[in-house]
């Protein structure tokens, strides 16, 4: 969920100066439409890692903005008249009121995080707390609030060094973070269990926006931006829109920059090499899925990427080390009459393995936020909804033992047009290449666009993405396998901390 | 939650022969249409208290409906292949595809509920179950399903003797319930917990229907005519109603009887009897109020009732009882500006008492679905979803220490037109008539449905409904102090218990 706020996104001091004048003027006319409109108020929650710009980015938006349309709220300690009322007392007196803006700062899910990672409460709890804070919202967007959320994130080492940074600064040296922030393990603590809140409250009425913190002409932009699409959709949405709740919308990042970008697609392995280790992990695999713990688990290996990146080949390799009788291969193409028929996830359920087994998805559910988004196969509030569902479909493979790898297999432009080229010349890979694969090429940044956004909200510590660079097929083909191997292995050592 | 299923419901047998052919004829079409169109699944599920003609009205539906188009499931023992795979892999697999008909019985419902009811698990785990539930039937509805939640009721005593039946019928001695239900205690806690996984999971999209299953006649037509109901609107409704998911309606009861009607409004007392009355009960309540354990609590009353039912004199009586700055009397009229720029709830948020604190609210939070419903202000979506809301809101205070009593002051209409022209005629009464309660009069079957529903919805373990038969102003007063001691001194035991 983090891996788009690690890459170090940017803005040049140029860049940045260039575009806040537009920005501000924007956002200070949609504020205005908002106070005459009267319609909804607009809710803004902070969240997110300490150090990371979350005081400063709303420090700004006050300066950008009019401040007079703009409530500040922070829920520090709680007064005694809070005391004596039941929790969510505090927050209903602060909302913001219609044709206003509220910022909360520090808002229920820092309470349950801050409970969470103190150990005062258990996983169970925390869920209740979640379920609290997801009829709460819904119930705002059903009375025509805009929530936007937001949760600025730093890498455990920028925190480090921001924090260092801090304390040396006399200027912020008083500054006293409520959870002990110095310690690695409150920052391991806080990030998982804020992964745990972030999956199950990104709901398509209210998604969060996760924020790279590091670059303050970054994060202000980004910020800046999001809530301006946010407001004026909002703003624009005809007036009784009410099943139909404001999304903020999922957009380009500010810099152009994604974590697909962030790939060195230049690596590679020689042939020596590459025939070396991908034995040693076919034999490896092999062992691990003969081992008698894996019949506590079950392992499930989906497979998307650019179109010619060299997919099937994996797979091939992944297959070649194992006993037939231990894994299929499930391709997902077009779905069956049987499968129209039914809710868009029980293709898949169809063919989850039973413990001890394997299965390959060559192409997944993840269609449903790729081919089906970019091609407008089903409307966006589908393709939004879709995000959490995935989540909630993985953690219930992952609450049964089932181990989930996820590999996208990037590859560079101009290397899938060679291979498209090639494959032509070939007599026995023309089938593979179709009129639909030259289209595709054409969407490129749409593509790349959707991928980035599938990284992002589905790529969770049960269920992590991995990223392969594939132009060079050998160093594409030896990663998978020694992911695979890696998962199962972190899964059975894993078994043993819980015996 | 369950007080409408323990009225004794009951239709007698030549009016269920006379209806039963047309309905029998409407289910078909209707089946024969939904496959025609197969543009959504219908997914029924049953769940109840032992003997209360589950089994017997799947079979009668198989009866009446073409059962080719009718998949009945049961999920008792988990198989080997079940066992080995995520627990919802189970019910995935046998899901009713588009234009079919799937009647789940023992569901994920049964499962949590024996889970809870056995003391497998905490009420934390159990609202984990609840919300995966809420999860997935909230995403069929998105992908177009109708659901239809029906709930089988037996009050205690009617249980017993139905068990006692079974038993001595050779027939059905062979029957072997999952649960203990000999045991009284189990009842009781099927009962409060099923009460919570309702009060829970009775969403608008999927809401339930709480059936009274001791006579036959009118179980079956009640379920055949709720089906019929929301099948018939689900086919009628335009094909991209996708954010306008399939309402089953709430309706008037087939044999038209309500809790309202099962009032006994002659209950009466005499002057003497009453004014020793009230001045005991006033004392207990000026008692427990300075009482030190009232510092951990706080009190809510609420009163709704016919117009002219006598809800002033009523407060009056209790208020007389008190120091005035122990209390404060919120009257609920027409929303001010500032409450109109807030979500619904907010202006009754405002008004909750600190601890040590009672509140008076006279009329309440009750109007969305008792004035706004019938006089149409807001859309049935928003009332519809309002009962959950207010059991949300009304759980928080409860969690909070917050001690809520409910009271529906019931007069009749004779009673009413009577008060209505006294009121005419006394001077400093004739502020109290208004052409609006002359108006209201007309509507009195619509507001006799509504609060019928109100208290199916909303009355529940933790903030139950008092009905008041007000006929009798004394009796009604007593009857409110009365119901306002109890409710204190039992959270005063409760304390105890649990310290």
């Amino acid at each position: 969920m983090f891996e788009s706020a690690e890459i170090g996104h940017a803005i040049d001091k140029e860049t940045y100066e260039a575009q806040v004048p537009a920005l501000r003027e924007a956002l200070l006319e949609a504020q205005y439409e908002l106070k005459q409109q009267a319609r909804f108020p607009v809710i803004i929650l902070i969240n997110g890692i300490e150090g990371a710009g979350k005081g400063d980015t709303v420090k700004l938006l006050n300066e950008w903005m009019d401040p007079r349309l703009i409530e500040v709220r922070t829920f520090d300690q709680q007064t005694d008249e809070e005391l004596a009322r039941p929790p969510a007392w505090r927050y209903w007196r602060q909302l913001p009121a219609k044709g206003r803006m509220g910022i909360l700062f520090g808002n229920w899910y820092s309470q349950m995080l801050q409970g969470r990672v103190h150990g005062q409460f258990k996983d169970a709890v925390l869920d209740q707390a979640i379920s609290g804070a997801e009829r709460l919202e819904q119930m705002l967007c059903d009375e025509g609030a805009l929530i936007i959320k937001f949760w600025f994130h730093l890498s455990k080492k920028q925190m480090k060094a921001r924090l260092k940074a801090l304390q040396d600064d006399p200027l912020h040296s008083w500054r006293i973070s409520p959870l002990d922030w110095q310690q690695s393990q409150t920052y391991d603590r806080f990030v998982r269990f804020g992964e745990r809140v972030l999956r199950r409250t990104s709901r398509e009425y209210a998604p969060w926006h996760v924020i790279e913190g590091v670059d303050p002409h970054y994060r202000s932009l980004a910020v800046g931006q999001i809530l301006l699409d946010a407001m004026q959709a909002a703003l624009q949405a005809p007036p009784q829109t009410r099943h139909n709740p404001h999304i903020a919308p999922l957009g380009e990042s500010i810099d152009h920059r994604n974590v697909i970008d962030s790939l060195d697609l230049s690596r590679r392995l020689d042939k020596e090499d590459y025939q070396e280790q991908l034995i040693t992990e076919q034999a490896r695999l092999a062992g691990l899925l003969r081992d008698k713990r894996m019949r506590r688990h079950a392992l499930v290996a989906v497979f998307e990427g650019n179109d010619a990146a060299g997919k099937g080949g994996a797979i091939r390799r992944v297959a070649a080390a194992l006993d037939p009788r231990q894994y299929s291969i499930v391709p997902i193409a077009a779905p069956s009459e049987d499968e129209r028929a039914q809710p868009y996830l029980w293709r898949f359920w169809r063919h989850i393995p039973a413990r001890g087994k394997f299965t390959v998805f060559d192409r997944s559910w993840y269609g449903r936020v790729l081919v089906e988004r970019v091609e407008g196969f089903c409307a966006p509030a589908d393709w939004l909804r879709a995000y959490g569902e995935i989540n909630d479909f993985e953690e219930q493979l992952c609450d049964a033992g089932i181990v989930v790898v996820k590999f996208w297999l990037a590859i560079d432009e101009q290397t899938q047009l060679e291979r498209f080229k090639e494959r032509e010349q070939i007599s026995f890979k023309r089938f593979k290449i179709t009129e639909d694969d030259w289209r595709n090429r054409e969407k490129w940044g749409q593509y790349r666009d959707a991928v980035g956004d599938m990284v992002d909200r589905t790529s969770t510590e049960i269920a992590p993405w991995t990223l392969v660079e594939a132009n060079d097929k050998r160093w594409a083909r030896v990663k998978v396998l020694r992911t695979i191997n890696e998962a199962l292995e972190a899964a059975f050592k894993a078994d043993k901390k819980s015996r």
